[in-house]
């Protein structure tokens, strides 16, 4: 252990008292993502009770430049929080209350660890709701680093636009407040979107302000299966550029309905299949599930199957969720490649076929789920990683996957972020905008202590 | 005139030839704004063809370290692009083509000098439509620059939410492009949003690729006179809580509707009045109406004014933007002092009442209207700024205006932008975080020659 490390640590201790882990068991469960990625423990793990407690951890960090990582649920797939260079992890999960909720305006500010599912608990009573579902029960200031999106987004935007203000600790300690709650400025640099989809690395988020909506009077989702893959992205297409407002549309290829059925007991026909969701009046609602209807029959959809009470509803999308773990439960003792791309709606139905292709000709097994109303899809991919020949294969298929979203107008991830694992893709993405971006990063955290070796290296 | 200067004009007219001008009457066209900031001329104003050209002036004006200012329409109310330390103004108005129109996607691509006009016009046969309408018919560069909304963000939201990416030319000549046409990614830090609202400081935007929209099935619009203020306001609360999705309300007070009145030779009766737009299906149309005319009428409306034929509805929204110069012709020889605030909808009430007593207390005339869907209101102040006492009087109310804003959990400005107007502000709002706007402009602009003076001083 390194000298500033033992003096940091020290310091560090007598501000958080048994708040601050060395234990090995806590560091591996801050050093270890439920993907592909190898183990990267950090050297402690603090655990902040408040905003003025991480500010002084960050600030005894800038000083001796050790690097601090911050960490929310765990849920991240492209090795966000692993410390690839040590430090401390700064685990959120005693900030998990709600500031304030202004029901009258829509909004509410929260603590970073508050996750999505406890704050539409705690919205319960307030007829609102915080629409973003990236699946994981992730915490919201996870969500706002890595700009998560999920399910909803077609309907309610991502976190980019959901984010009103963030209270964030920049690299020498300051607090900062990216913006008022008023619904629109024009006053000044948005700090609050250059945080937004940073990854910990300009700032560490510590509060969020964000965007609720009404719940909806009605809600009734249902399932299509339809013969083609073609056909069910083809409704999906023509869905969105109808404009009608679908609350959600994912796309699950039979080789995922097989797998789901089998996790969670279900028997969807194994086709490839539309999950979708119409939120609106009672009218709306039946009105826009008539015309996608209509949409996807023309399209050899066989008809809806509808899940209108709530608990089936709830059914239906946690059998989506589990998509992922129900690839896992299907290849015990294998690791999983998990990897997603975004492309305009125009270029969906072609980026998937040419995706399917590749994966067939490569000969590996590769379910595909997409919130594909969005232009966005994901494979997760079963390999050995111990296996050299494997690895390349799949690091092969992704950089296609990755360069053809790029070449059709498309982005390396749609939602995942980059992490460790897309690092390599930024300049075929950017070109000479990442240059900025790294401007952007040397000035705002002079020492590289925050998230670093993220998104890009220095 | 400096060494400097004359070697760099030099320099541009070998690349630009008779696209260079530093005639009286150009550089006094380019450095006067309608409002009441004084005459402040740029050195030459340079006209360029296409982003390359751009990149080349920056380029020169960054090696001799003089001033470059971006010039749209010349409708900036802060202002902007007043050539506060002399410089080169870059007037858009040759670069005005579309760059790329892609329905299916729902995005097209523009030169920074298409004014939103021109736009509607140029996509008339396409079905879609731009929605952002700040009333004057600024380009899409300055409305990028400056985060522009208007009449219609309320249901469409503003530059913010409606600009996909922008190709902008950095401070030493690189030419960048923020974003793919995906419709969300997760690909590293968020220049697109960045560049937007920075009022040409931190890059000249040459490109910008918006989101547009599908024309409504049907369009309706109404006007509702109040028999008070008050009422007039809580209805918009209402109707916004409500969550129903209306796709402009704007208030206007009594004074202003006199001004209109007389302007426009209309006879609306001399109360603050709603002026209001619904877009849809024509049973969603029907259905918002009756729901807002309910709430209108319990707070004292006295009933819908339809305006359905588009004609009709074009008139009532002339009427409504022409305010400014309805004010303007109303008293001919004075200056007017141009203003605007946004606060959270739930104190909105609450702000505008204490507003009028602090002008009527004043006893000043400040005619008021407002995008008040999202909490953002206007004043038109007619002055003499001659009179050191009438300044002052109007200084005075201006920054208890802003003051008030501020502490109520608005903004100094909800959508004309910080400029030269509001730069005292930034301070009161933005604490310690305005330092992290002055370190990004320093990092992206170190001879500070991206329209210097603006936002902030260094």
């Amino acid at each position: 252990m390194s000298d500033k490390l033992t003096k940091l640590l020290e310091q560090l201790g007598a501000i958080l008292e048994d708040r601050l882990s060395v234990a090995e068991a806590v560091r591996q469960h801050h050093g270890e993502e439920m993907t592909h990625y190898d183990v990267c423990l950090p050297d402690a793990v603090a655990f902040p009770k408040n905003t003025e407690e991480v500010s002084k951890i960050v600030k005894l960090c800038h000083h001796f430049e050790i690097p601090v990582i911050p960490f929310g649920a765990g849920t991240a797939l492209e090795g966000h929080f692993l410390a690839v260079r040590g430090g401390i992890t700064l685990d959120f999960c005693q900030m998990n209350h709600i500031v304030s909720l202004n029901a009258q305006d829509m909004d509410c500010t929260v603590e970073a660890g508050v996750t999505r599912k406890q704050l539409n608990h705690e919205l319960r009573d307030s007829g609102l709701f915080f629409a973003i579902d990236p699946g994981a029960d992730a915490t919201l200031g996870g969500m706002t680093a890595t700009r998560a999106s999920g399910t909803n987004a077609v309907r309610y935007g991502t976190m980019r636009e959901n984010v009103i203000a963030v209270k964030a600790v920049m690299a020498d300690g300051t607090i900062i407040t990216t913006a008022a709650r008023a619904k629109k400025s024009a006053a000044g640099y948005d700090l609050t979107r250059l945080l937004v989809g940073s990854e910990g690395t300009l700032g560490i988020i510590t509060e969020i302000t964000v965007r609720l909506y009404g719940l909806p009077e009605a809600m009734s989702a249902a399932v299509c299966p339809f013969g083609s893959l073609e056909g069910a992205v083809d409704t999906v297409v023509e869905v969105i550029q109808m404009g009608i407002p679908i609350a959600r549309i994912e796309l699950i290829d039979e080789l995922l309905v097989d797998l789901i059925n089998g996790f969670s007991g279900l028997d969807y026909p194994v086709e490839p299949t539309l999950f979708m969701e119409f939120h609106g009046s009672e009218t709306a609602v039946q009105e826009q599930a008539e015309m996608v209807e209509e949409i996807a029959i023309s399209h050899g959809g066989h008809g809806f199957q509808w899940a209108t009470r709530s608990e089936d509803r709830s059914k239906l999308w946690q059998a989506r969720h589990d998509g992922f773990l129900s690839v896992r439960a299907a290849f015990p003792g294998k690791d999983f490649w998990v990897t997603d791309v975004c492309v305009p709606i125009s270029r969906l139905a072609e980026c998937i076929a040419e995706t399917r292709k590749d994966i067939d000709a490569a000969n590996i097994i590769a379910p595909l789920v997409g919130h594909v109303g969005d232009g966005n899809f994901h494979m997760t991919i079963p390999y050995d990683k111990a296996d050299p020949k494997d690895v390349t294969r799949i690091e092969q298929i992704n950089q296609r996957l990755v360069e053809r979203a790029i070449r059709m107008g498309g982005t390396s991830t749609g939602e995942h972020g980059i992490g460790l694992g897309k690092k390599q893709y930024m300049e075929l993405e950017h070109g000479a905008a990442l240059d900025y971006m790294k401007i952007i990063k040397r000035a705002l955290d002079p020492n590289n202590i925050l998230n670093p070796g993220k998104i890009f290296d220095l």
